[in-house]
This record gives C-alpha cells, sequence and structure tokens, in this order.
C-alpha cells in the first residue's frame, strides 16, 4: 500500500511514521508513508495557500490550485501485476462521514491512500466536488487540522494489512470485533498493594474462566456500550445474565 | 495546563507537541506539555511492563506496578494561587466513553491533565479501578495504541485554552459549535478549471448570502448527519427549506 498526506505540518508526521507498528509496517515494505508540503504548489508569489472566503466572514479558506497540483503530482501507484491504481482522496473534516472500525477495513483493500489535511482553515468546495472520493471525520469534536484524525486512520488500517501484526498483538485489544467490549484482563502480582486478582481467574478451570469472561465483556457492554447491542441476538446464558444484572442494579437503586 | 503522557513511545509525540497550535501554546506558557516513558518505572530486571493474562489467552497485559509508579512520581502541579492539584488521570482504551467536544470542554477546566497509553495490550484492571479517573475512546475503530488517541485528545483541550487560538482561526471550522454543519466556503479565483463559485457569493448581498448559509447548512445536516437534528426546534424558515430539500428528493427518487 502506498500513503501519501497533504499537510503544512510534515514535521508532525515524522515520530508518528517511524514508531511502532508503523515504522515496522514501512521497514518490512509492507506500506510505503510519504508527506508533502502542500505550499510547495502555491501558485502566488507569497507562498500562499488560503484566502479570504468570498461572501464575507471569518476564517481563511484553502484555495485549489495548492491542493489539486499536489494531489495531480503525486507518483502513479502500480500493482504488483503492473496496474495504476487509481488513489482513493480523502479529505479530513468535521462534515465528513463518522470513520469506523467498517470504514478501516475497507480502506485496508485499497492499494493507494492520499489524505488532504486542512488546518483549521475551511476547505475551498471544488476540492471536495472534483477531487476528493471519501470525506471522513474521526469523531463528534474539533480538532486544529486533519493531520491527528489522518494518523488515526492510517494506523487502524495499517495495522490491518496481511503482515503487519504479528499474532501476539492481534488478540487482547481488539474490543470492536467480537461487538462486545473487552472482560477485565489481569496479570502478576496476584496481590497488588491490597487489590488481588479475582480468584475465579487463578484456577486454572478453563471452561470458567472462559465463561467468566464472556459474561463480564456482556455486563460491561450493558453498563457503557448499550447501543452496540442493538439487534444482537443474545443465547438463553446471555438472557439470563442480563437478567441477573437488571435486578442487581434495581436492588442497589431501592 | 500541565499535560503528562505516559508512553512507551516518547519519540511518537515530538512533531506533534512542537508543531502548529500546540507548539506555540506551549511557547507562550500556556501549557506545558511532558512525555514519561514508563518502562522506567519497571520493577523487574529485564525491564518489562507487561506479562501473560491470569487465565490464558493471548495477548500480553500492562503490569499495574510501572502505570502506578510513574503517575504517582509525576510533579505536583499548582494552581496561580499555590493550591497543589489532583490530576485527571485518563487512560485510552476502546472500552471507555466516546470523547466528544462536550468532553473536551469539561476537560479544558482542568489544572492537570495525566494521559496513560497502552500499546496492543490489554491494562492490569487494577490500573482502571484504583488510579484512573476517566476511561476514554476517541472512535469506534481499533488502533495500535493509545498514543495517538491522546494527542486527539490534548489538541481539542488545549485549542480551547484562552490565548491559544487567535481569532483568525477560531471561526471557520467550528462544525459542532452551532449544532449544524458548515456551508460550503469558497475563495478565489472565481474560476478555476471550468468550476464556478455560485454567483450568490460575489453578489455582495449580505443578507442573501446568510440566508444561502444558513440554509446549505441545514441542508448538508440533513444529507449527512440526520442525528445531529434530532431534538433541534426549527425555525419557520427552516422548516419551509426541509419540506423543499425532501420535495426535491423525492422527485430525484422519481
Amino acid at each position: 500500500m502506498r500513503v501519501d498526506v497533504l499537510t503544512l505540518f510534515p514535521e508532525m508526521f515524522e515520530g508518528v511514521f517511524s514508531s511502532s507498528i508503523l515504522g515496522k509496517a514501512r521497514e518490512k515494505g509492507i506500506v510505503s508513508l510519504s508527506t508533502v508540503n502542500f505550499r510547495d504548489y502555491s501558485t502566488n508569489k507569497h507562498n500562499t495557500v488560503d484566502d479570504y472566503p468570498y461572501g464575507g466572514g471569518g476564517g481563511m479558506v484553502l484555495k485549489p490550485e495548492p491542493i489539486f497540483g499536489a494531489v495531480e503530482d503525486l507518483p502513479t501507484h502500480q500493482t504488483a501485476e503492473g496496474v495504476v491504481v487509481k488513489p482513493r482522496v480523502i479529505l479530513l473534516c468535521p462534515q465528513g462521514e463518522t470513520f469506523t472500525q467498517k470504514k478501516a477495513e475497507e480502506l485496508a483493500g485499497e492499494e493507494h491512500l492520499v489524505f488532504i489535511c486542512g488546518h483549521y482553515e475551511g476547505y475551498d468546495e471544488r476540492i471536495r466536488q472534483y477531487l476528493v472520493t471519501d470525506e471522513l471525520s474521526v469523531g463528534d469534536y474539533v480538532l486544529t487540522g486533519g493531520e491527528i484524525p489522518a494518523m488515526v486512520i492510517i494506523d487502524s488500517v495499517v495495522r490491518l494489512l496481511p503482515g503487519v501484526l504479528g499474532n501476539e498483538m492481534s488478540a487482547v485489544t481488539d474490543s470492536f470485533s467480537t461487538g462486545l467490549l473487552e472482560y477485565p484482563h489481569y496479570t502478576r502480582p496476584a496481590k497488588f498493594r491490597d487489590w488481588e486478582v479475582p480468584e475465579m481467574l487463578l484456577s486454572g478451570h478453563h471452561a470458567n474462566v472462559k465463561k467468566w469472561r464472556n459474561k463480564e465483556s456482556l455486563i460491561r457492554t450493558l453498563e457503557r456500550r448499550p447501543d452496540l447491542l442493538e439487534g444482537r441476538v443474545l443465547s438463553k446464558e446471555e438472557k439470563l445474565w442480563v437478567a441477573e444484572w437488571k435486578k442487581e442494579k434495581q436492588e442497589q437503586n431501592n
């Protein structure tokens, strides 16, 4: 996979692109990660990339020329079979579709991703209309630019590429893959300060441990993210756990 | 405000903490941003910070000692009045409460934030129970660690601190502050390739421009994020726009 990021702050990506999983994926040749400073594609002598909005109002708007210029000047990317790939051109913006794990999986099937990171400016609408294939937002909060959201998406997509994650890392944090939040984890020491690991986990009784974990996973999801359970078909046992939990909660409230 | 980040990858933060708005806020002395490598608080000779989970299963679990040790060793932070502040200790994890703009505003009122970034491991449950004040998730997708989510939260919080954003930057991208998505922006050139700026915006008729923008903002929200309109009381004019939009959509479908 090839990833190009258009940004006015390429230095923001250095540490992230060379550390940990992204750094390793790059070293292994699974992904190429590059940044382009689109100020280099400014078409005026002051090197500006933004201008006042038509119709007045505060803020600045990113001009179309440097963004179109930078995207169109990217080297083309070919598949292993030598086919030139049309890139997905992703605009990071609060108006975009909310990014989810499903979208990460979809993007992991692409060969070439281009990210356009504005920075507190708005984007000229023609960039959205005629250049961009996807507008994405990583959540309902305001950030100063698209750089950190681009890192979010790149990290979540690259970790899905074959050969990136070792088995030792893949299991624990995959909360969203079962549709439930994870059960509680414990490791040594069995007693830290006054706080002990639940006896069940020390029992060595695998079937009971599994049951305990499934139950804790379900209860935690009920408590924290009931929205994740909408439309889920519960097993007989799960229904029992839910009923128990509701009863306990009711007793606490009385 | 003081911000401390516990991470095994402090180098990931260098570019982000020294660029753009965060870099400027730091230079102005509005925020202090530090990282701590909690491997330095390992209590065993191999310097490990994780261990196998009790009860078996894949993945590794972060041990409690290095995390407790690193947090408890942080310098205390005092307010301008010399009062020692208890930090908010934030754990980044997929099971956490979904981070929103409201939470950013709440955290912007704090004096000391501590972020704990695990990295593809799980956390020993005792960290959640006895050390952490908030568990946060930035969205429903899986990342390789808490580092990028910590950047998301720090960026969104620090930009809200008084004196950080100049007026010139604050207006345009604040999509969530009006409860609606933003209207389209345009800047020069009035004609780029074959694509022209809507005439309305060139008219200089301020009242009409304002109306056009309000309408576009509402329509864009209807199309992309109808969930944001739930519970909103629409004005007479807005109701008319919605009716028009519905009619147009129906005609397109016929």
